[in-house]
């Protein structure tokens, strides 16, 4: 094994690196202003990152991105996960790297020229509508949203929550089942559905963690009500929704794990500059306390061993395929959720009262990624399906 | 040893209960509205309480109150605790309760008449003002904040923050040093300052978890500048400020600990419900998930043992004083508010993506409570005390 | 609720526990020297049990014992549980404990007179023979020994491992199946069998955390062929064998958690010592670092709880009955074997390399005890239990 | 990153992991019959390495072994580390390796005649003699033993034990001070002592977790009384004991971690084959337990983990030497040695009953790697050591 870095991609990651500390950070005390005040200071920052050719690290040249392999994308998102508006700014932001990795591998050229371009630009935003309040993530295939061919058009009924940042998109990509009679797997397709379509409705930004947020920073509930669309925004063939999900799933999990390891990162930045700043008694800093260096240590630790095995995973994926690497996608799901939970825990204690208050992105983090143990599959669902692919190997087949 | 509760206490109990789900628990869905919005709201409620015959339960009956005994409060503030707006629907909120429990024992007849019959009455709020930013709450002694005695008036300098409640509150007891060459104990005293008082500033509700929030709901960072009050301000004796603050102590705990239980169990419920009622498949619960079981199983365990351990610690300082029952005092505060984490956190992943949103209160209590294992001195801090504690009977003697 | 304990119990429990330190603890270091050694030694120390009057504490009086309830014989299973040795020193050993509740409660006067006075007097020991190497603990009910009624005599055939204590022993009660076709909760019933009896076979003392043992202080593997014992050697009715079990279950696991917790105290009381003595500079004792006070807190605080639930459970069991205190039953199996361990580690950690070594008595527990997250039902069906009857609160019915 | 193995390792590791399952394993059940009768067993399987050209695979080739660096020896280790006896059946056993390993680095030429040639023969034992009792493992600079130069001789005084394999050693490399005066990490020397030397005795083979064990499974306590040994017997310098010692240190942290890993691996298959075969009711496995499928997803993860992580040391170390490597050997010792508890637990948990017996090697490793979190330094110690050299980079230089 080698495990080093090449020097050409050292160089670039200390360009992200610069580029997060100087444009993006500071613009994290406006989050609390709302999206209407942050959107435009982001629009700024992001022409910086054009103009230092940081632009979409994860689109390929052609598109107008650096073309960085997976596993090179994978140290970049690190970086950029440092701050919470890191992806945004240089257009790497979820949901709409999924949607444009969906749209450049399996849109027609039509449905490029006019969605993926915009999207890679940053003129737009888009979404992505899978997930549905009356059923539970931990079983996708179970879905009530239905889209069915008439006249030449798609007419979608449905309500789907956590379509995130749904307000202010310009389209979604929604799941629904076309084929109930197929098999479970082969149900449902993606149907691009543009937002200002009649019967299209933002019922609510949900209020998460005690706030609806909005724009890009939102969470919403929309509702499909009779929603047509023509036959041609079908994304890749009818019932193919699944496996371009499971597609989509791989490249994201990576960016997502790298992001929180970027979060982690940062967090124990503050941790230990705590430490090492705040007095318990005059002359003696916190950081003398052995539970304090314990929480360092341990941090430490998990944070090395998730990235490790999360570049380890976009290594595996890029070699053997997402399939083949099924069990260790999974896996860095349920463990680096786990770390990010327990660094930013440790963190918020090591700042007392401080923790708690927004004069850190700790408490941010700590209620915004709750979500991290729940979404993409709750951490149970993945201990499940990594169990059952190790136990075929000792003969038993469980589903 | 008699585990039982005597039939007059349990109806008592049913009464509160009955209390909380008819008049308080409808409010909730107010709380994002504001204070503004709450506060008239909540004083139908008190009035209501009163109606009914349940105002100040901590209360001596010569000030309006019911007159129950620690132990039998406890499990009153279990049932207020399912609300966040339990305790204050009948003026047992914190930190008016311990205001009116210092006035009450230590206050003269002109500042129990000025200040402990309005609180007592619900017509006024106070605060109390002893946390400073720059000071670590693992050690109290050492505070910035001077009063000192000048033309028979104390001029009070200092900064505070985490004056809970200073919003809108009429007077604060604010901790300051007014024997500096006194052993570190004995050097501070409290003092009464009617938040009119010119040098009194508040400086910002401190944005805690993504809130500012407002009134009683609120965390004050506030400034004493040449502050002055008259000398009879002065609460208990000189340099008494600690040891009021010890008295002060004590009973608090109890009630935070059952406010917390109070907590869990609402939580307990939400997530069982959940687990009963949502299906995972067609016809099948979450409930028959086995790491559902577990979670419900291992709260259930906690929170038993918990409310064991709050009231054994109540039965205890009643008998022989908080002094005495100092290890118990300190076990349960480290000992619940770990409860209290584990079981929202179990709770929410139960919820899945429902339990991030303020559709149901476990994400304000989520959010709300991580800081119940800092405030009141973090739980490391309460560890050690037992810790040095239990080794004094093995001959070490450690501070 | 009143968590004081009677003075005259006090007494009794002081007089069980200067009974332990003077007769009990010093017999340990003879332990590696096997039973043969250490069985005339513990013999002399039941004989001093008898002249102090502290024989038999569970037993009723007029079979030679105590009489006391369950809820004051669990404080003084606690004191005999400080050593390894120290049930067996007083006639309150498992499994004899448990059969002799069997005899004295559903044994004819026959049975009485044959096998339990003879238990009672301490002069015979036997053991209890159902587990069964080829069927999960999980699921008692299916069992693979049969007993067949022929010629007014019921013939055994089947394997049974951790028979624990039948080396040595009188008699043996064993579980059968002799109902096969009735309803799985009613299949099985309960047989003496005297040990002596051809067609037993004593396979093996199987050998546990490296040690196969002896005579009461073992776990036998053995085989019942064609084992035939006259009909009248049925305890209690036909098919009633689980009934019995369940009968005998209650007040074995308060016996069990409060030897437990026995154990916990002493491993407390040595690891406060260990902190207290051993240096790890020139007059600088472990006690002063913050980790070791972390792990006395904790275990303090776990210890406390833990005994106060096991005293609430019995305590509940004696006024309404083991069904109703099921929740409670299975809840302090698995909380207390969960907490033994744990302390028990941290106390070896606190030893360093003395703690591996059988120098004190943590090692002998530590692998001994580690059986105790398994036996009378792992830990994780217990946890089933509790969630099943909660859930039932909740309208799900999960088997 | 490169994560590949190269096949020519891939080939080497396979041939180990024949060997180890055809010629080792199968002696494991012998191994209660104590070293007289293991250790001709062992000679043999020695003897059959030789044959298949696995000797001494962490050997330089011109001391007749294999010539693997670190990093591809460490691979092996983990083949090896499957059975107890991996190590020991081709001479890559503490504490001779590590001896091997100084004598081969600062061994004059005449001692590595005598003592280095037959040790890599595999002719003679040695042993590493540094742990004191009265000593914490925690300031190995604090040291009683002393040996003062007389008349060319070292005459040495002290008391140590777990000088592990000292039973049957030909000689001993014994930690003593010899420059009292000097500062604490120059004070000892390194001192190699022929076991047959009067003045040496074996107080005892210390009994740890219920065995004193024997020959090379053993855990000795020894004293120096006035014990002389020739000037030229010093190893490497006067004063450089420490420096030495932390020599051997880095490599040694490679071979346990590996070691670990294979114990957990081979620990990881039980778990998994007895969750496939044994069923929990007819025809069920227990493998469709949820918790059982989560037991084996979080050791799948942490095996994984902790692997990559060693692997990542033992990288750095061999290219930016072990000073530069010091976070990572600390953090490896507690990440592994955790892990490897945690996943024999389970595994034991998993096989119940049949889990606390010596039927499975399981048991014996439960019991005999406790120690893994005390010996060469307690975890928490590690934990100290990381927490410092971090803070060094945010300005805090603790001790």
């Amino acid at each position: 094994m080698d495990f080093s870095i090449a020097p050409r991609l050292q160089e670039l990651i200390g360009k992200f690196r610069a580029f997060v500390s100087a444009q993006v950070i500071p613009l994290e005390k406006q989050m609390s202003a709302g999206w209407p005040v942050l959107e435009p200071l982001l629009r700024e920052a992001r022409a910086q990152a054009q103009r230092e050719g940081l632009w979409g690290p994860q689109l390929p040249r052609d598109l107008g991105g650096l073309g960085l392999p997976l596993e090179e994308f994978a140290l970049v998102s690190e970086e950029l996960g440092r701050s919470p508006l890191g992806h945004y700014a240089v257009n790497s932001q979820a949901p709409d790297s999924g949607n444009m990795e969906l749209l450049r591998e399996f849109g027609s050229e039509a449905q490029k020229e006019r969605w993926l371009k915009p999207l890679t630009e940053g003129r737009i935003r888009s979404c992505f509508s899978m997930t549905e309040p009356d059923r539970p993530g931990s079983n996708p295939t179970w879905m009530s949203t239905r889209a069915v061919l008439s006249d030449g058009q798609w007419v979608i009924d449905g309500d789907k929550w956590f379509t995130s940042s749904a307000d202010g998109a310009r389209f979604a990509v929604v799941m629904a089942v076309t084929e109930p009679e197929a098999a479970p797997h082969l149900r449902a397709s993606m149907i691009i559905v543009p937002l200002d379509t009649p019967g299209f409705t933002l019922v609510r930004n949900i209020p998460v963690m005690g706030h609806a947020g909005g724009g890009w920073a939102s969470h919403a509930e929309v509702r499909y009500a009779g929603c047509r669309v023509p036959e041609e925004n079908l994304l890749g063939g009818r019932g193919f929704g699944f496996a371009l999900a499971q597609e989509r799933l791989g490249p994201g999990r990576i960016h997502h794990c790298m992001r929180w390891i970027g979060i982690c990162e940062r967090a124990f930045e503050l941790m230990c500059r705590r430490a090492a700043s705040r007095e318990i008694s005059p002359g003696k800093p916190l950081a003398t306390r052995q539970t304090v260096q314990e929480w360092i240590a341990e941090s430490r630790a998990e944070i090395d061993a998730a990235r490790l095995m999360v570049l380890h995973a976009a290594w595996k994926m890029e070699r053997v395929g997402q399939r083949a690497a099924r069990v260790e996608i999974s896996t860095i799901k349920f463990v680096v959720a786990g770390v990010l939970q327990r660094v930013l825990d440790r963190a918020i204690q090591v700042h007392g009262a401080l923790g708690v208050t927004d004069d850190t992105p700790l408490a941010f983090w700590y209620r915004e990624e709750r979500a991290a143990r729940i979404y993409d599959g709750p951490d149970e669902v993945h201990k499940q399906v990594v169990a059952r692919r190790v136990l075929r190997g000792f003969g038993v087949d469980l589903k």
